[in-house]
């Protein structure tokens, strides 16, 4: 079990990664000032595959906590959900010396973090992520947010949780696919910021897949501290933070050109990451043997949907309407070399075109 | 035209105060980096009122404003209302970038401010208060919320403005008792932090009451000064915030008591503050004298509504319900003399409500 700290000032907060951390959760807990039963948001699924220890260890501390429970998927992630948790507090006669654990994946989180950042003004909350996405990613860097008709996320606050808890045991009951979803996360991270922790992955792929607790709480840890010092360095998403993106902006627009059904959003930005890397080759700014094991990585992964049928006119509509273009130009982030990433911001929209076509052409030849 | 600076770090913000402010809201929002059109969030009497000459102001400047019209009144202060808002900002494609400017009271500072607060985790808003209240207190502070079934302000945020102005002007068309509304709470600040203030309220208040414009402005920009320095020390409410609280406490009691429907919300601080003073005075904390030049300052103001009819069991049970009680003893902010605030966190229970009762008592005999 090991323990990092990411460094905000005033609103600094542990992740605790291993396996058993669920168990110590009332130790860790009580160790931060808390001392009143906390409120845990979770869905059924979630409860019954983990609920149990976690309950457990937080009852013995803190005396029996109250359950919300929430729908569970992405639907959920709504203005509903979060009338429905807020009436959960009121019942609970929740003040603004409750706190709240969120007991799940990126949904729980985001959903239930944001009820934290806004009622009564903001109270505590811990995340206790079951995802290997969630671990890796939205439960670091206080993003919390729902959905609107409009769009993802576009209801939101920056809210820290005061600790956050990442127990490898529950990785074990995560469909390949989930688990995938999560490691191109922790790639993604290699990517930008660490050739070191890309090389761990190219030759100990096999003990993370097969969730290894050793292996995997040192993928997670890296991957959160390479998260963890971005934010650090930038949390209201300035500059540096864009980095995080990498990947993102050809994977969004995949994910929009096949109306959203074809990929999981990794999946998505696994493709997006390799796009990226391609074309951080065709500006000249990185080597081209690069790209090519930095994709074999990923594929190695596990098989991603194919870009058959996907076409290049609506990846092209949807990167110009992407929320990160600024103006006519394109905001983009590359690499130089697997380990060093740059925001590009002055992309010239013809060359990108052409190179989606390019791109998506030669994709599907390959697979 | 005075300004004067919120000092919060990163988040400071500069409050304008004076007679003709709006029509320099062009020049002074432009070198605060703002330079696209402003989304106005008002509601129909404001605009009426006082929209001419902000909005030709920020039009020259900025290019059009898109105006967002709300109800006008606190049970406007609602989900439906930021949830109109919310609509209007997609429809005119706000993004990021965009910004709110709040023109009018509390009502359409603080959900203007919650929205602004969570739109895409978010955006900056400018207060423009419209009246005496809202300029010297909900503008400042970056408290933003509304309120649901269950009580007021419960969902909300801190999120600080980019900027707060204050047109002297606006106060022209108040009725009385909305602007000694306002007075009452330039008189808590200085009950709490300043002696000066309070004299110069004692030799000054009929112009002040008459609007003239100098000392008006003088008497907003003393409060102004006397909060912002109190938030500045204390941006979350942790202590000394608290004693922004001063009369508030027996307030809400008196506003529960009489079912929300005798006092706007300042005639019942204003009570409030009288009875602090005079269990100041009874606690043996502060000089019978004191209180009573106190309270003769509160009532040359306006005459206050009576407290006939209201029950001490009323009073005493609303007291014991206040948000503020922690655990069994009382939390409440008391004076050790004018201008020095004092929170005390444990009154003693049987002293206070044999204080109510005689409070009660004697207020209406005086009356």
């Amino acid at each position: 079990m090991k323990r990092l700290l990411v460094d905000l000032k005033d609103r600094s907060y542990p992740v605790w990664v291993g396996a058993g951390v669920h168990a110590q959760a009332g130790r860790i807990l009580s160790r931060l000032g808390f001392d009143s039963p906390p409120i845990v948001v979770s869905n059924a699924k979630v409860l019954r595959l983990h609920g149990e220890v976690l309950i457990a260890a937080l009852q013995k501390t803190f005396g029996s906590p109250t359950l919300i429970r929430i729908g569970d998927g992405e639907q959920y992630k709504n203005q509903k959900t979060l009338a429905q948790i807020y009436e959960g507090l009121f019942r609970a006669r929740a003040d603004r010396h409750s706190w709240i654990v969120a007991l799940g994946g990126g949904v729980v989180g985001d959903v239930a973090g944001y009820a934290a950042a806004t009622f009564m003004r903001g109270i505590p909350y811990v995340g206790v992520p079951t995802t290997l996405l969630s671990q890796v990613d939205s439960s670091v860097g206080g993003k919390v947010a729902i959905n609107v008709a409009h769009g993802k996320n576009l209801i939101g606050a920056f809210h820290q949780p005061a600790a956050v808890l990442s127990d490898t045991a529950t990785l074990r009951t995560l469909p390949a696919r989930e688990l995938a979803s999560g490691l191109y996360e922790v790639v993604k991270c290699g990517a930008i910021r660490s050739r070191r922790l890309l090389s761990y992955l190219e030759s100990r792929l096999n003990a993370v897949l097969a969730v290894e607790p050793r292996e995997t709480a040192h993928a997670i840890l890296e991957a959160v501290r390479i998260k963890a010092d971005v934010v650090a360095r930038d949390e209201r998403e300035n500059n540096l933070r864009a980095i995080l993106n990498f990947g993102h902006t050809v994977g969004h627009a995949l994910e929009a050109a096949s109306n959203y059904r074809r990929f999981k959003h990794g999946e998505a930005v696994a493709w997006g990451m390799i796009a990226a890397a391609e074309l951080s080759v065709s500006l000249g700014k990185m080597k081209a043997e690069e790209a090519r094991r930095f994709a074999q990585l990923i594929q190695r992964i596990e098989a991603l949907p194919s870009l058959r049928g996907i076409s290049a006119e609506g990846v092209w509509r949807a990167l110009r309407h992407d929320k990160k273009s600024v103006g006519g130009t394109i905001r983009m982030v590359l690499l130089q070399s697997l380990g060093h990433a740059q925001l590009v911001t002055d992309l010239d929209p013809g060359h990108l075109r052409r190179f989606v076509t390019s791109f998506l052409n030669s994709a599907v030849m390959r697979q």
